[in-house]
């Protein structure tokens, strides 16, 4: 995998040219080609020894209500540290090293295919660190986010409820004002529960800064309707005082319980409820009502995150059952009698799984960076403003994508080795279940089609920059003979796409638009990543050949497929269910 | 569940004319809805309420080197064998019912969707004896399948070996010939390696009986070459004198070790040593070199067994999801604001992936049923050849497309729950990991596209056999303005499905075939339940409606993209991997 980051990072999205630029001043390629080194160096020896132990040894409450993890967590946690990785993309003042987006999120990608659930913790701290830093006080960035940075605290964003999963509009954990003067922030007292609190509680850190999304009541003490009247809190597990100490004293905020999950075991998910007990004291970040706006800041770069580590997953099993189907012997060609058993690599069908597996993983790794590269144009380029749109439209695809194709490529490396994949001997099948979390977590796939077609597909000028970036690699293709049929087929497929937004809006209905979202997305994400896969041909690099082949012979056939029923204006809503 | 297996046995199939033939002879309609109602509710107080258990507990192997199963195991079975299912399909002589194998199967069916881990141990156990009573001697019958019958020994199926997956031509366990005269049978000694064997080591029977898979060394001391040479061999566990009796002496089979699988852990699963220690005597079941054929002969059965133990799985998840998201509210419609909150079942998004599910699970439930009862034509039908022929086209589809899309399923229905259906809090995610066992246990997914494609499809007699079934459903459905838009659309994948035979075929050479195997076989397959889901419309029941709306706008214009590389005559052999 190593040899084809540089490739992406350095031949496809010229990476290095950003160290012209006054942010990365100073730093130059082979920095980055090190700091990669010593990230997969570190993810392998490191984290990839524990990942198996994270998933056996789930998290589990002891007698003391504490939350205990596999013995190597923490100490992997802490080579991951080690790296600086955590403040990577930061500010020199908050020591961070300005490394570029995309050289960051490269970085992560060893660790989070090294184990995904281990990587749950230091992506949150990082995330939720860059928020305090971009909305919170110059105090509360001192007091929470540099702990955050320095990996001596780890962070949490509490956003669902019970009883309203990804409806954030109807949450009703209230917090209730009581200094406005507190130099932490105005303070708060918070009640209520959240739920599906990823790293919510454990002892890896000397505290945990939950970030958490709640209600201000109205004079009449209801709380306000919809998402409008949402704000952000810092909510603390241990109380610190306004220089950040430790008082020693818990904050209320309560583990109700562990969800025990399919996968992703090693991140401990919580039920956190706030305000029992002791009072939960919340220092809010930004404005009040305008909780979402802040949490979502960041939005881009934890979509990102997602894909990467869908992608990684893809690309670790990928890894396995190529390894498996070179070395096992089985079986001749059909029409062969006797001779020599061959390698499951000559089985065609076996090829075809592996081929799908290396078009699905490195596709998506390519379609991730990709985007890390536009928030790198977003922050320091000449044009950032195309790249937000460019970048607004992928999100969607780049977090989706991974998420639904790597979970079957996940499937098909535990095909490849048959029986043996079915057991806990290999890892393939930990992988499959690890993986089955990214539709569901960070805006499930359903939400990833609304925010694709309802906000993004519906803004002209976004599809325009798109269209234009898919012609230029179509000019290029369309000049080299040996490509020139896939860009004739790219061509049809953009054309497709474009007709199913204008049929899906004909109405200019939402609500009718919204019943194509995901058979749009799907439609989508496919055109997007058959542009990916064509545009790399730009390199003439062999190996990127067959993947290529595949995903045009295979794959792209099948948005016609899946934008028919958006064509013709489909409505299952009529259709009684039974 | 009980209401559409009543109209698909009674009213699709028509079930109820069976009970004029002489094999079913004193049987009505009403006894098998009687047999059917006790089925049912068997299974849903002895076998559902352990299911669970059976998954968290896996099997583990105490001091003694006993497998020992969760406690309720053997009272759940016990309970399944007093419903008389095990012989129901079996001659009176032998203690069976004589019901028609499409009650028997979807008497099952009820218990597969309970615990399909526990029923694995009693479909083994029926397929075993059934296999005995079709190719053993008279004493051997006797002997071996009447306690199985009964449900006092349980039964396996020995034909994997480590080194072999499913090359069974290549296997290595020598039988050596020992006395020609042994009342059970010609006796041999065994000696090889077995692995994969479901049921294959347990406490719940007092015997058991491994059919197996081994090869009679030539006279050079070699084994014979490919799978002609390989015989079939009754091993018990426990041995047994000439009158059946158990003689407390243990045979020479041993278990090395329990696989630990991804699901359907209640099923143990073995590798098994055969004559290590002390001699392990086997008692040939027919010819030698007939093993495959014998061991083969109740092939479609096994085969139906799965698919509907694959709908039943996606059944199963169907029905939670169904009942949840009915339940749950959360979020309103897009465009809406403020208001009470809406069901699940009311955003579009939820109901196409219920309706999904719909036609996956019922479709595969309709499909199996459909060729049980082609089973019961080939049995005492009026013309056996044609039903053997549409049976032998259909069996590779009736197996691994509900393998395949009820997979789909269960991830949906985990979808539809969220974060709730990535948790242990609900059924779902077991069903998931349940499920994947059925795309590789029985024959592998590709190995069902090579039967298809090189071994079934090829035969033009089977494809006209299949057609004329189809347009025999076109003609009805084109005489009903609701159908005949349906009907069109299925004509012109018949279509296409019969030209992608042609060009798959076009050079003659199966190596050359069977690169299409897998694609073919995903094409056919949803041509098969297109023509299932119209056929079902003859019946003019507006719950199988929905469905079939669903199938005919989502799911068969993916026939054309699936076949697209198959017309095309792409090779990926020549691709290089990467």
């Amino acid at each position: 995998m190593r040899a084809l980051i540089d490739t992406l990072l350095f031949d496809w999205l010229q990476v290095g040219q950003l160290s012209e630029r006054e942010r990365h001043a100073g730093q130059s390629a082979d920095d980055w080609r090190l700091m990669l080194d010593a990230c997969e160096r570190v993810a392998a020896e490191q984290l990839a020894p524990i990942n198996r132990a994270c998933d056996v040894e789930e998290p589990q409450v002891d007698a003391q209500g504490r939350v205990q993890l596999p013995a190597g967590t923490a100490r992997a946690l802490k080579a991951y540290i080690d790296t600086g990785l955590l403040a990577a993309s930061q500010d020199a003042e908050w020591g961070g090293l300005q490394l570029p987006c995309t050289v960051e999120m490269a970085a992560n990608a060893f660790f989070s295919k090294a184990s995904v659930a281990c990587v749950g913790y230091t992506l949150l701290t990082a995330g939720n660190a860059s928020l305090i830093l971009a909305h919170g006080s110059p105090r509360q960035r001192e007091v929470f986010a540099r702990p955050l940075l320095e990996g001596r605290w780890f962070g949490t964003m509490c956003l669902s409820e019970p009883a309203i999963g990804s409806s954030l509009g109807d949450l009703t954990t209230r917090a209730e004002p009581e200094a406005a003067d507190d130099p932490l922030g105005p303070r708060y007292r918070l009640k209520g529960s959240k739920m599906w609190i990823s790293a919510g509680e454990h002892e890896l850190s000397e505290n945990i800064v939950h970030l958490v999304l709640a209600k201000v009541p109205l004079p009449d003490g209801s709380l306000p309707l919809g998402s409008g009247g949402i704000s952000l809190f810092i909510v603390p597990k241990w109380r610190v005082d306004a220089d950040g100490r430790l008082s020693g004293e818990r904050n209320g905020v309560g583990l109700v319980g562990l969800n025990h999950k399919l996968g992703w075991r090693g991140t401990s998910n919580c039920l956190l409820n706030f305000g029992e007990g002791a009072p939960a004291y919340g220092y809010r970040v930004g404005a009040e009502g305008q909780g979402l706006v802040c949490m979502f800041h960041m939005m881009n770069e934890a979509r990102i995150g997602v894909g990467l580590s869908a992608a990684m997953l893809a690309m670790a099993g990928y890894e396995v059952a190529l390894g498996y189907a070179r070395e096992r012997l089985q079986g001749r060609p059909p029409g062969q009698r006797g001779g020599a058993q061959v390698a499951l690599t000559d089985h065609a069908d076996v090829r075809r799984m592996l081929l799908a597996q290396q078009a699905i993983a490195q596709g998506a790794l390519a379609l991730n960076l990709f985007c890390a590269r536009l928030v790198d144009e977003q922050r320091s380029g000449a044009d950032p403003q195309q790249a937000a749109r460019l970048l607004a439209l992928l999100i969607p695809v780049a977090k989706s994508w991974p998420s639904q194709w790597g979970l079957e490529a996940n499937s098909l490396a535990i095909q490849v080795l048959g029986g043996a994949g079915y057991t806990r001997d290999w890892p393939v099948e930990q992988y499959w279940r690890d993986q089955r979390l990214n539709m569901i977590h960070e805006g499930t796939h359903g939400i990833q089609g609304l925010d694709l077609l309802l906000r993004k597909a519906s803004q002209p000028d976004l599809l325009q920059t798109f269209a234009a970036r898919v012609n230029a690699t179509l000019e290029a293709a369309l000049a080299d003979p040996q490509q020139a049929a896939w860009a004739h087929q790219l061509a049809a497929a953009l054309a497709m796409v474009g007709r199913a937004t204008q049929a899906a809006w004909a109405s200019a209905d939402p609500a009718v638009a919204a019943r194509h979202a995901t058979p749009y997305l799907q439609g989508f994400g496919h055109l997007v990543l058959a542009w990916i896969w064509l545009d790399l041909q730009r390199l003439g690099r062999a190996e990127l050949r067959a993947p290529c082949a595949y995903f045009f012979a295979y794959e792209l056939p099948l948005v016609q497929a899946w934008l028919a029923p958006v064509l013709a204006g489909e409505d299952l809503l009529g259709e009684a269910l039974a």
